[in-house]
């Protein structure tokens, strides 16, 4: 069997863990890592450009999601399919989709997008509840855990050093923000605290503010998230569904990447999100071995 | 939107409330019902032959798992898609499968098999959460609720006037059978026990056998299925993920299989089994608005 060369660009949580993740697949190799930044590892090949690179058959994006519309279309134009985490649920996920589609059918090759955990495997998820029972509502709850996207906000704001700011599920879909802050030595708590509750990213939500001393004391990459569906088939209204899932975010995530990277290379060209794929591709081996262990 | 027809073969607890699904479903209009027993509902078509009904997308085989073979291949040759509830995994499946792809093929349309919760969508979250964290062990813990297969090998040990078992879950895929019993006159319920104990179906479980006037009282159509996975992905070992469900059995396979028809429009000629499906296709409406909405 031909193994898969697969490449990681950027070398954060995620990236580190997508490297792993591709060492353990079965049917892949690394081809390396593209980071700027200096790498301290040297049983990886790490290159500044994909052009220092040989023959790459996938890509994982292990890059911000701002970056992912800007970097993709250049790897897909090198003939390289494309894996990203892109996390922007609704209108700015369908542009991506639509932009990454042309690019990667001109190229004719495949761009998977937002595969992580959510959006990517719960999104599969809270389809697969719909189609068991099609009326109903469906509950998302996070956590708890750290967002980095609330956690980059208050970083951002005024005085605060370092910053983390977990998730925690109030049920129902409802959510509290709890935020660890490391202040500088001039600034007032009262004042950061103030701040950061009125900020776009937590005005919405109940935050509480708590002071540390050393926000390294409190992180943690853990992460976990309940799906629930009450819905109706037919003529039974009493179906409850539930998905729960108690994770280290940063490894899920570069996993879920590495499947879809499989997948990548067995679909026709185009730009696909995780629910568009056959779940059954996510996995190493031939369909009729899995249909015969796993159906 | 121009709607799919959709007729239903066989009229017992699925074929009903796949009639039921089919008249919710936006996009779909019942074709009719095909059963040769005589059905007491004057508000749809009834039919004994397929010979009978007008144009046909879709034929949903809500029959016994072993007249599939046979049945399925028929509606293939009449230019319809099936979509079946077969539920012997392994071997079993996958020769359904080459066999109806066989069938599909030749006439350009397509079969779905196993579209029930388990095998079906029980069967895709394993392969899911594989996907996330792909070393590792999952189990699959069924009930409590009555086990079709089960309930009709008990009924079939003589002196039996009528039976159910019940599946009830010891935890970690252990599952202990609770079988309740009407007995005929002449009939003695410890030799009856003994007998139901020794059958194929009941020998590796631990089994209770209880003695009841009238089974119809013990009867009902609730069943559940908790699948737990406690896997590894990149660094992290202790990925925790679970699905937990609790249905009104014939209405949620019922469900499945006219979801799995909606797809089977959108697929090209050939066997599917369900995991091989993108679940996106399960769902009515356009991808673009389901990317948007629910992803």
């Amino acid at each position: 069997m031909k193994k898969a060369k697969v490449c990681v660009v950027g070398y954060g949580n995620v990236g580190q863990e997508a490297v792993e993740c591709i060492r353990q697949a079965p049917d892949m190799e690394l081809a390396g890592v593209v980071e700027i930044r200096s790498v301290d590892n040297p049983q990886i090949p790490v290159v500044n450009t994909i052009d220092c690179l040989g023959h790459v058959d996938v890509a994982i994006l292990a890059i911000p999601s701002r970056d992912i519309p800007k970097v993709a279309p250049d790897y897909l134009a090198r003939g390289i399919n494309t894996v990203d985490g892109y996390d922007i649920h609704g209108g700015s996920m369908v542009s991506l989709r639509n932009h990454l589609s042309e690019c990667a059918r001109q190229n004719g090759k495949t761009a998977i997008i937002g595969a992580g955990w959510d959006p990517g495997t719960d999104s599969v998820i809270r389809m697969l509840f719909m189609a068991i029972a099609p009326q109903g509502i469906t509950y998302t709850n996070f956590g708890p855990g750290m967002s980095m996207g609330h956690s980059v906000a208050a970083r951002a704001v005024p005085g605060v050093k370092d910053a983390i700011s977990m998730t925690l599920p109030l049920g129902y879909g409802r959510h509290q923000r709890d935020v660890y802050v490391e202040i500088h030595e001039a600034a007032e708590f009262d004042e950061v605290a103030q701040k950061i509750k009125q900020d776009a990213y937590f005005a919405g939500d109940s935050t509480r503010v708590t002071r540390v001393d050393d926000v390294g004391k409190v992180k943690v990459m853990g992460h976990g998230v309940l799906v629930e569906r009450i819905g109706a088939s037919g003529t039974a209204h009493n179906q409850r569904l539930e998905l729960k899932m108690s994770l280290t975010n940063p490894s899920a995530t570069a996993q879920i990447m590495v499947s879809a990277a499989r997948a990548s290379m067995r679909l026709d060209p185009g730009c696909y999100a995780l629910a568009e794929i056959p779940p059954i591709d996510l996995l190493p081996g031939n369909r009729e071995d899995l249909v015969c262990s796993l159906v």
